[in-house]
């Protein structure tokens, strides 16, 4: 900060603004390295409150709905009937996880707000500021849960289905904190109510910093499609058991991993990740022959087939796998969703953002998956990417500079008062 | 047991006292599936109590050492003063694992104290019955860790350097259940003191069963040599980060998972067994690339040149599979166990016996590692085998008859008795 400032680049006090937002969120966490602030915890609606609090200061009106969504509005400025324009991001982490996934973009939003408010921007439609629940698939195996709700792409049964590690419903956890799972169909939005939806993101790659640049205009968003396997072999004395009269499942489940590894890494698959994040050893003993493992797989795709092909042949040299090693396997389906192409009219909004501002800027796709691919089922939906620290996420390592993300956000109302004006 | 019993099957009544002591032992366990009751925790001290408490009642001298290995002594009946002969194994056992392993042969002890106490069967000998104190290397990662005390295998030093997972070492697990570590070196047996040791144990293998034997006559005890590894790679977002960037902990444990395996089934290898038993991933989150794998790996093998070519060879593979994989490795020796050939003479006692009682054997090696191993090293050490239905153990489905366990229990007392009136 102590470097020479051009005039379009973020204030002083905003950068101060926006730090102190991430450290009051960062504080709110389970424990352990890094932000753990599950999916649908007490932790979570902690840092929503903090969020509502902020906003009712600020003078808007907030509303929580029953899916754990918060979302406050701020009236236009003129008469008039339009469809509003929104922006926000998500609040929980996964295990472990960083100060900024998610956060970012709802310190965006909350900077935003204070500055349309403090400058008494003139508004035309009604600016609303969103913090979806639960939008990491790490406690439940589904991701972005409330901003699927607000787009109806799932039900209440599906919250009665979905089930964390300790054996808890996402139905009963969400009730443990007060929310509705019953009653979700009313969390929904009307397309009629929406103009156009921005949100403001960390891009947990290293594209942006590798190149230098400061911000992303996202214009595709990868599907992913995960599975929970379970491999059953049988558990026996590791002295006593010869290697020809083993049923090994780890020795199954690890040739499964490496045929995901490869299988990624095959030419043909150019831009499919798949990843074994979690695996399980039972019983787990230095002098047993592991009877049982559980993993999960993770694939993601720009590419919509191929994410589904790349499951169907996984599941096919899986069987084939545990068929050699004499053990049996189960697969089940955690969750799916569709790679999302962005509409271009949003994202060139964005990009004249960045221009107006001076601001070196890159269009790339997104290798995450984000609460914008279910708003945009709504809303059109355009996102900005800032620069990721080593690209990495998901880790207590995870880091963006305030005045990263000052720019974003600078870019951010930017965009939004172009949207408002927009027809 | 209805069926038609010739002379020397062993009584009805025996039969019953043995599945009685099996049931106790069990009820003795920490929860969950099959029997948990770890080295050196209180159900083990437990489990040690009801030994001599029942000992004590037969009128036999009850001592505790420091280590925790609890000796049970019936002084000869005659004048003299010659060498002792024991028999005896263990109590405790590995998480959720068997009713069996080491109990049978602890019952065995306990019902040849009763008949010969019953029956005033005379001793030119002490006859002394031992439970060793943590064989199991499950917890620590050490085996027969009691035995090796008495053995002088090992040091006070050494306690404070085994820690369990929880962070807890030798040292302070045996403190807190009333032992002393400092003290071990006076639970060292002396050569002079003993003529011949005896050890009951369940095969923990198929093949007596698979060959309708009964009694097992051990030449000799397989080593192991047992490591922990722990891989070092990123952790980082499983959709932000591309496949050519990675550093993933798991793809490298696995391909040394694979590698264990495919060295063990080398014809070069045969009856080298190597296992993964446990593995761990950190964070274990679905959309985190794994940072870090922990896992352990156990050699076993009845050459003593072979375990070691076989450790060495290993530690070679996996630094080549963590550098093709971008990942760093650390290899920590946990336990190394030399195998054992047994004195032929003691065996030979054990199959004179079978043969008096008109009960078929087979000389065969042990796959898994026992306290006759570090007894050997001061009394010259013999094991009888009673079969293990579908050679499971190490498993809540460990399983071996009453009757198989009463009928190697008559093999331990004829063996006993020879011995006694050996020179």
């Amino acid at each position: 900060m102590s470097k020479q400032k051009t005039a379009n680049s973020p204030s002083i006090s905003s950068i101060l603004r926006i730090a102190g937002d991430i450290d009051a969120f960062a504080a709110l966490t389970d424990g352990g390295k890094g932000v753990t602030r599950l999916a649908y915890s007490r932790l979570e609606r902690a840092a929503h409150e903090h969020f509502a609090n902020e906003m009712t200061a600020l003078g808007l009106d907030v509303t929580t709905d029953a899916a754990g969504n918060t979302i406050a509005e701020l009236r236009p400025t003129e008469q008039g009937d339009l469809p509003a324009i929104g922006t926000g991001s998500h609040l929980d982490s996964v295990p472990e996880g960083g100060r900024f996934d998610g956060i970012a973009g709802v310190v965006a939003a909350m900077e935003v707000a204070r500055q349309v408010v403090r400058d008494a921007i003139p508004r035309q439609r009604p600016w609303r500021f969103v913090v979806f629940a639960a939008e990491e698939g790490a406690r439940f195996g589904q991701a972005c849960n409330g901003s699927r709700m607000i787009a109806g792409s799932t039900t209440s049964r599906e919250t009665y289905e979905l089930v964390d590690d300790s054996g808890t419903s996402m139905a009963e956890a969400m009730r443990l904190v007060g929310l509705r799972p019953d009653d979700i169909e009313s969390a929904r939005w009307e397309a009629k109510d929406w103009f156009a939806f921005l949100e403001l993101h960390i891009e947990q790659g290293a594209v942006l910093e590798s190149r230098g640049i400061s911000i992303g205009a996202v214009d595709a968003i990868s599907g992913s499609t995960r599975f929970s396997v379970t491999v059953l072999g049988q558990a026996s004395h590791t002295g006593g058991t010869p290697m020809h009269l083993r049923r090994d499942a780890l020795v199954t489940a690890a040739a499964c991993v490496t045929a995901c590894d490869a299988l990624a890494r095959d030419p043909q698959h150019h831009g499919t990740r798949i990843t074994v994040g979690r695996l399980t050893v039972h019983p787990g003993s230095i002098t047993t022959i592991p009877g049982k493992v559980e993993f999960t797989v993770d694939i993601r795709d720009v590419d919509s087939q191929r994410q589904r092909r790349t499951a169907e042949a996984l599941g096919e040299v899986f069987g084939r796998i545990a068929e050699e090693g004499s053990t049996s396997l189960v697969v089940a389906v955690m969750g799916d969703t569709s790679p999302v192409v962005l509409p271009e009219w949003v994202t060139r909004h964005v990009i004249a953002a960045a221009n107006e501002l001076g601001l070196g800027f890159l269009v790339l796709p997104s290798g995450a998956s984000h609460d914008s691919q279910q708003v945009n089922r709504i809303a059109p939906t355009g996102m900005i990417f800032v620069p990721s620290r080593h690209g990495l996420s998901h880790v207590p390592e995870e880091f963006t500079t305030s005045e990263q993300i000052a720019c974003g956000t600078d870019v951010l109302l930017r965009a939004m008062m172009r949207l408002d004006g927009a027809r």
